[in-house]
């Protein structure tokens, strides 16, 4: 099987160069067009073999089990090699057969009923928000920031996301905001404190509840801001406006309609609303198996041809599609280094697998987002159309006007 | 058949009021809730007869033979009383038979090879520039104009598109420009004047063509803008940016992988192209069969649902994509102002069944834009991801400093 693994590694990799230690002491090198460089140690011959056999999950487990070591450099360097020439269209039968495999079958494994999707929710959600404390920016935001200058730091690019989106629902004192999927709360109370809106915000994570809750309280706006246990679709209207950050990747191809119905349901005629979502920019294809095995059980990131029918046959109307490019693989890259420093107190607290994991986790999707044509789309919507300002510039002014009056204050 | 009509009449319109005065002397008034008010007559018992049987296509064709007359009111305030109701929801079965069968079959109306779709752009663009002198601004803008404050003249809305547009395409002096489906000429003028980029500039109509290059050679623009009478499949590269405003509607839905493939291919790595195009809010229907027969012959407005797979299929990356709502209605409310202040003339050029048929297009169209959820659509799209600013502020940023570039100049 090594020697499938070689022939494999021969066909995909001619940009860059990998180096790679065989488990019998034998060492190749593939690649020699310009491109990113590491050198990798496979220290188990099983492990090889599942490699060969299933590229796209076995990897991710060998270096999970310390199988796979990077030498001299990090996951993300072995991982850039491969991402890019694979970007590139290098491929091989192996990987081009469980790719259409996954594509056909990406319905199957998107069957999210209410009961399923508390599951999945639970299994990444609910790791404990001691980990995401280290990973993420102060006010937890689990969702893509956005760079506007390019050198923002974390909080600042949270922090301008969220009045993006602010600036795109319109808001008024006194509005009533749903936010479908409100994680940690950091959006809700944002919205609440910044535009003096009401907001209900479910989730279906018992800790980010809590957390969301408590932070309420704590700041004095529990009277304002309301967190619920609670799946979309059981949700009772009317709200002035729909809010849902990072949330719509867990809903699943085969229940766009019931989304998208759901926000029309819940809106009000002169409603606004604002879905923000990973999505993949060359066509539908299937979840990385080790993404959806070990991360985001359910979870899929969409073509944008996929997600319009269901706009389309909802009686909402698309008045906006954002594409955020590469602000997500800045958002990962400061994630990533989040991590890495404080990598001893989360091996602490859970174990050396797990730290594995993560950083393998963090690293695909960065590359993704910077090499793959990953992003994110921001679609907002509306039941008529003459309820959005004609021209978009009334959102740059409403960030600015924002900026300007919290600073004054 | 008259009973045929009062019936469809009946479950058609609550919504405002239509009255009717049929030829046999009779009279009737449909509808009682709010909305728009109206009154006709019928004088043709066979006109009768065929709007009963096939109302899209035989209403606007009893209209241009005078057999429908508008009592006190025109043609635009009789075609709201019905556009508000179907936009409504209101329906009857002959016209929910009709716009199934035009679904289904527009893939068949709109086979769009080479010869087909110049025959399709003489027919209405070769009518003579003179008609189209008097109903468009003077710079012959024949699209959609951009409002950003909504008061601007006909004149400053078409300056101001023509700027967005050029802001989006990120234009530097001397960059190669193409323009699928120049028009006369305007949009490339105006780039290479303002931007100092060399344009080629194609049609499949002759007058455009000759007026074209007249006016390039009066502006002294001769050596930077070139204008072509030639099919957009035969273009070869490279250029650095691509614009099509207004052409993408004549494309045909079974073409549209070939029209993107070709954009594609003819820009560089690092190019960057902008498609305006009409499209419709709420999922793919048939072009309506009147407008098809009297004036856009294979022509369709795509339901972005429709667009996309293409796009992501082509290898290019949709950028931004921005919805703009009304601001054609407003732009054919504007042109049917010029036409109504030129109709005398007109009248002399053609004849009035001309402009009937000319009026009945303009107050259709507008009220699909401004009841029935049409809208025009920019599709930014790029080779590569990084070449695009990471913030769309960019955009309001150019226009602004052109606008004061040009203004102190």
């Amino acid at each position: 099987m090594q020697a499938l693994l070689d022939k494999i590694l021969r066909r995909v990799v001619t940009q860059g160069r990998l180096k790679v230690r065989f488990p019998d002491g034998t060492r190749a090198a593939y690649g020699s067009l310009p491109g990113p460089d590491a050198e990798l140690e496979l220290r188990d011959p099983k492990a090889a073999r599942r490699i060969a056999l299933n590229p796209n999950l076995a990897f991710g487990e060998a270096y999970m089990d310390g199988a796979i070591v990077p030498v001299g450099c990090d996951i993300y360097d072995v991982l850039d090699v491969l991402v890019s020439n694979l970007a590139a269209g290098r491929t091989h039968p192996v990987l081009g057969l469980h790719a259409r495999l996954g594509t056909a079958l990406r319905r199957w494994a998107q069957f999210n009923p209410a009961s399923r999707a508390r599951r999945n929710a639970a299994h990444h959600y609910d790791l404990g928000d001691q980990l995401y404390r280290l990973l993420l920016d102060p006010d937890m935001q689990y969702s893509c920031a956005y760079f506007p200058r390019g050198d923002e730091t974390l909080g600042e690019a949270q922090l301008a996301k969220k009045r993006h989106i602010a600036a795109k629902l319109l808001l008024r004192p006194g509005l009533r905001v749903l936010e479908i999927g409100c994680g940690w709360g950091g959006l809700a109370l944002t919205l609440a404190r910044e535009h003096g809106v009401r907001v209900t915000g479910i989730t279906l994570s018992t800790e980010q509840l809590a957390t969301a809750r408590a932070r309420a309280a704590a700041e004095g706006l529990a009277d304002q801001v309301r967190f619920e246990l609670q799946d979309y679709r059981t949700v009772e209207g009317p709200f002035d406006r729909v809010v849902s950050v990072a949330m719509f990747e867990a809903v699943g191809v085969n229940h766009y309609r019931e989304f998208f119905r759901t926000v029309r349901r819940c809106l009000t005629p002169d409603g606004v609303a604002l879905v923000h979502s990973i999505g993949r920019s060359h066509g539908p294809e299937a979840t990385n198996p080790w993404l959806a095995k070990y991360i985001f059980p359910g979870g899929y990131s969409p073509a944008l041809s996929e997600v319009l029918p269901a706009v389309e046959r909802s009686g909402l109307i698309a008045t906006d599609i954002e594409i955020l490019r590469l602000h997500y693989a800045e958002t990962l890259r400061l994630w990533r280094r989040n991590f890495a420093a404080n990598r001893e107190a989360i091996a602490a607290m859970y174990d050396e697998r797990f730290c594995l994991m993560f950083e393998f986790y963090l690293a695909g999707c960065e590359l993704a987002f910077r090499r793959e044509g990953h992003m994110v789309w921001h679609m907002q919507l509306a039941r008529e159309q003459a309820h959005v300002p004609l021209a978009r510039d009334y959102i740059a002014d409403a960030e600015r006007q924002i900026a300007s009056l919290i600073h004054a204050s």
